[in-house]
């Protein structure tokens, strides 16, 4: 059931109810006890006694679980809604999200992150809006729509990570005769927990028939180390537009080769790992969503890894055994699996993999609250 | 209804159901729709188009409302408490949360803020407890309690401001003969929202007979504008355990003085204001709540103002007309009122009022989502 | 010889004029390298090895030596400059500048740092002006004169630091029936070095009659861990301009008492030590210089310590010995001392001392130039 | 003459000479004036008030005078220095330094920062060593040459800019059967005026045989908007030591392309304009040097321009007429010019130019004495 708010509005019913069993760290029920919960459920005051345990346990303990998508399937469904739902004002995108089996049917894959498969038939327009949550888009297969952000055509190919920061306008357009699928991250769920959401239509139309191979905020922005003398500022998000794959294929492959020759650059033996960032301060990409790429090597295991805050991953490449918590699945291209809060992480390749990951842990550093923990390391498998 | 976590677990039904209903913006149901979003209920997949509305609002929606608390009534139950309910392990505190009526009756005063009346009998203690979730306690009455944190112990009298950032050690103690009860303020709903939390049981004795005036964290750190050689580097969470009202008072005095000489030094006419700040670095005091004092003249009235963020305010004293929203009520000496995101606050004076305040903006401004919109002035009344 | 800038103009000689003797690293003259060394004096060029020696030496090689200057003799004639000299338009002030013996005579007290005694004959003003370089006074002994800063009267008064960035007006009045002298600390050399000032002149008349205890700064800014609302941002130099000698003289108390007491909060032990700081950011008053006072308990000597950057220190009450380098020195009330870049220092107390000292250390650690070395600590002695 | 430091040392004359004569601000000399002014020269004690007109003048005045060096006669004495000059232990490298004719006869290009043409012969090696001193080159011409820096060898070739912060090793190899001259860049004369330097010698040999196409550095870091996870940290100076030719001149003719399609991303009308910049933070490559790589269309004039700080040029391309204050010279392929602080600048092309520059306004940025003004501009000629 997909939880709509303001719920308790409107019902008869007292909107705060106190838990009045039993239980560790809570008082016996007397009479007396009972009248004063009565009268604090029609004051709307709840004990910490009774709420601690969950509020504030020992360690995190999500709701959200660690669950997989299949590609295929997801592509299936996707293509499916590309034949019976249009796309226009209103509902804005063909998008299907990933709901977490923990979170109540809402449309979220874990409680702070949405994950999405988009889908536009040939020659079809998503239309010019913008809102205060982050996007960005990663492509894992096919080419040919332009997604157009502040007028700017930017191509969307396998491979490419396109970051779009809040407030700016954006629309996508398919020149192309195939359809096209691809994935969308956002902060909807954080956005929607703090109230923090704005949003303005735009154009029906995205306004431009260009559809350049390099957009103008590549020609800006994407050479390594230098940067425009008229954009000097610190900017909250990353100018740069479009991180193509070919960079990314080569700063692991680069990795692992120097690995190889024997430099510490990798943060496991077998593993590369870049880190999408805004050139213009070198910190994450957008400012509640950090996005990454993985590499791992053939005959390669990570240590097992817990992190505060959540994150999902997409199999761009290859295959994989992948343990979250209690849950375990074989992993393939396309395939998403999400990763709650502080539930160790381990990924164990035969083959190889590449990965690519986004995850919220920006909220937590710039507040303070991020916490890693890394079990010893068990090496190469 | 106390919301519990985990709810769809163990249940056969769905959890995804998706709204079949026609709306703007949504496809119209079809056979063939109906059969997809069959599958995709199977698949955990909730489709945008018929989740916008909701998540994707023109601005914040917040389910938490306009509401207020008043202090008689608090305080009274609060005693009642006292009476009937020990504190100990397992409880931890005598502390009683306000429960927004709008938000399905948890313990949480605002989507992201815990606000709870704790209180402690003659000659009890608390017992050692820490935390991740940052807290504050501001003192509306009474003296005689020693906040222990790490060891040191700080006096709570009114008026005064003690922030104690998350993950430090601290119990309290009563050392006189009369109760004493006070406001505590945390993230709890915000780290719980997030799943951040993590919790460590403490020694059952606060540890310290000792019942200084002064903590050695005032002694290293109240001087304005001096700090100690061996504590140079800027510090997370503020160092400082204690802001006293003789400080409080007098700042807001000179503001209201200064501005009567000419000055342009208030936010609006009639109106002072200081922020609670970390001296290490000038910032707010705590990484995720925000403290501020405001101090309203005689036949004053506040533009009207939405901010981005929830707030709670507390009277310290005098008596004001407040009109959050829809909502509106006469405030008086410890009444506690809660302003949801974007909801536009107002306060007129007939006699002056002296007001406490938190908020969660560094959470926004810290992730680049805060926005201000202040109505036009409309003056003195 | 006071060394003018330009000197070399209009001169027939040579600007350039190679060392063409033999020494470590240089090859052996030759009349082929006598004739290129010709050459390259008239093309304006100097080759690295006949220099290297002298501009990359192993470890810092100051011109400055260490020196000190007695306050007896320093007072007796600015009190004869007040006969003699009269301060107005174009003078400026009547300030006497400490010129360390190692810098060719030039009113440099280290290459970066300007110290000076300023004084002001009963009822006398120095006119209004400002300038780029940042500024302070400190005060030794006696009261009455009000430095006023942007209209701002601030009181000076024995034990009081007051900074003053640059390019903020300011003038001084003398309201009392005795003279005043204070000192002046200025980054006046090495604005010059890098050639970065502007000057303006302001009015004749300092511009106001008012004499008030507190300054408006100090109403607005002088409660620990509080600010004003309506100034929130970062300000680059303190808006606090005067640090008084209650709240220096309290936390140097409070320092040495928690330090009995068992807290580790000294630099080491006997020795309290505090950094004036900018509220608005918790770092150095101001962008080139940095201030501090010290209290030495009697009977402690300091660990020898090297510092990259120079420093000046006034005795403000007791007496030491002091050891910079190859000098040593018996120092009392209102003695001056130089500490060259890297020359050890070691202070040793018999009956205790109290030292306000300031230093250019800021431009080392801003551009990552600052190093630290401390002998093995030797203890009390 | 090269002006050595501690001349005054063990003369019998006295350090500090008063000016006596009459000027404006300075009281008339009367006799006892006379007398205490030997008694202020005995005393290592120097008046404002004869001093402030030259210490703190209305604008920069800088000795340093607007100088331009040929690269015909520059390359010329550096092939002599070549056959005549070995390189090694002790002179360390050959290097003819820019001496500005307003300095002395110091090898400074500004008072600030060190210009220096290096050469090395076929085969041969420049040894290792470290110091603070932060440095550059720049490769006007040739190849063939590899910096290796830490250990990593880093080829260098036209167009490139190699950076190299303080207190790293590094040596020089010239791998190939031609000579190789470039241009080095360092902090030197600002080090040396506030005493900061410190070197280590390091091996005679410069320890690897290795010349690989693209250094370790570069593999790690030269991907657009990418970093390592291993190095996530902020560095205070660049990670990455070779900003390549390739990608300069792309950003600068992508830079005029979008000009000519109409985007605002030039600083004027047919000058294109990169900052080489730390990919770990977005700031300066270095903490006192900044670098930039300009290029003006032909019929292109610059605004005229002031900075507070100093700057030199290097034509890597083409001509100009440049002016600076009173000085203008034709300047062509390999010429340096020297600007001193706050002299205006202003180029003008008939066919184009591509111009290296280099500055060191990171110093008056971090320490918050920059200040830029730039004249009406005149538009295109």
């Amino acid at each position: 059931m997909v939880h709509g708010r303001g719920m308790s509005e409107g019902t008869s019913a007292k909107t705060v109810r106190l838990a009045r069993g039993d239980a560790p760290g809570r008082p016996p029920m007397t009479p007396e006890l009972d009248r004063l919960y009565d009268r604090l459920e029609d004051e709307l005051l709840v004990p910490l006694w009774t709420e601690i345990g969950e509020l504030m346990p020992e360690s995190p303990r999500p709701d959200a679980v660690p669950h997989r998508w299949a590609w295929r399937a997801l592509l299936e469904m996707a293509r499916q809604a590309g034949d019976l739902v249009p796309v226009g004002r209103g509902g804005e995108r063909r998008a299907l999200a990933l709901a977490n089996p923990g979170l109540g049917g809402r449309p979220f894959v874990t409680p702070t992150l949405w994950a999405a498969v988009q889908y536009l038939n040939p020659r079809e327009d998503a239309p010019v809006h913008r809102h205060t949550q982050n996007a960005f888009r990663f492509v894992i297969e096919g080419e040919g729509v332009w997604t157009v952000v502040n007028g700017d055509p930017v191509a969307m190919r396998r491979g490419d990570f396109l970051p779009q920061a809040g407030w700016n306008w954006h629309g996508h357009r398919n020149t192309s005769d195939a359809p096209m699928a691809w994935l969308d991250g956002l902060d909807i769920p954080f956005s929607y927990a703090i109230d923090s959401a704005f949003f303005e239509f735009g154009a029906e139309d995205v306004g431009t028939e260009e559809t350049p191979e390099r957009s103008r905020s590549e020609r800006l922005w994407a050479h390594p180390g230098l940067r425009p003398l008229t954009r000097l500022g610190p900017s909250p998000a990353t100018p740069l537009l479009a991180y193509r794959w070919e960079y990314t294929d080569r700063a692991l492959a680069d990795q692992l080769a120097l690995e190889a020759e024997g430099c510490a650059v990798t943060p496991e033996p077998g593993h590369a790992a870049v880190r999408y960032t805004n050139p213009s301060t070198g910190g994450d990409v957008l400012s509640t969503v950090r996005a990454e790429f993985h590499r791992l090597a053939p005959d390669t295991a990570t240590a097992s890894r817990r992190e505060v805050g959540s994150s999902v991953y997409q199999v761009f490449d290859g295959r994989a055994l992948v343990t979250v918590g209690a849950a375990s699945w074989r992993v393939e291209r396309g395939d998403l699996f999400a990763v709650p809060s502080w539930q160790p992480l381990r990924i164990e390749t035969e083959h190889g993999i590449d990965l690519f990951r986004f995850a919220d842990t920006p909220i937590y550093e710039r507040l303070d609250k991020d916490r890693v923990a890394v079990a010893e390391q068990e090496g190469t498998r």
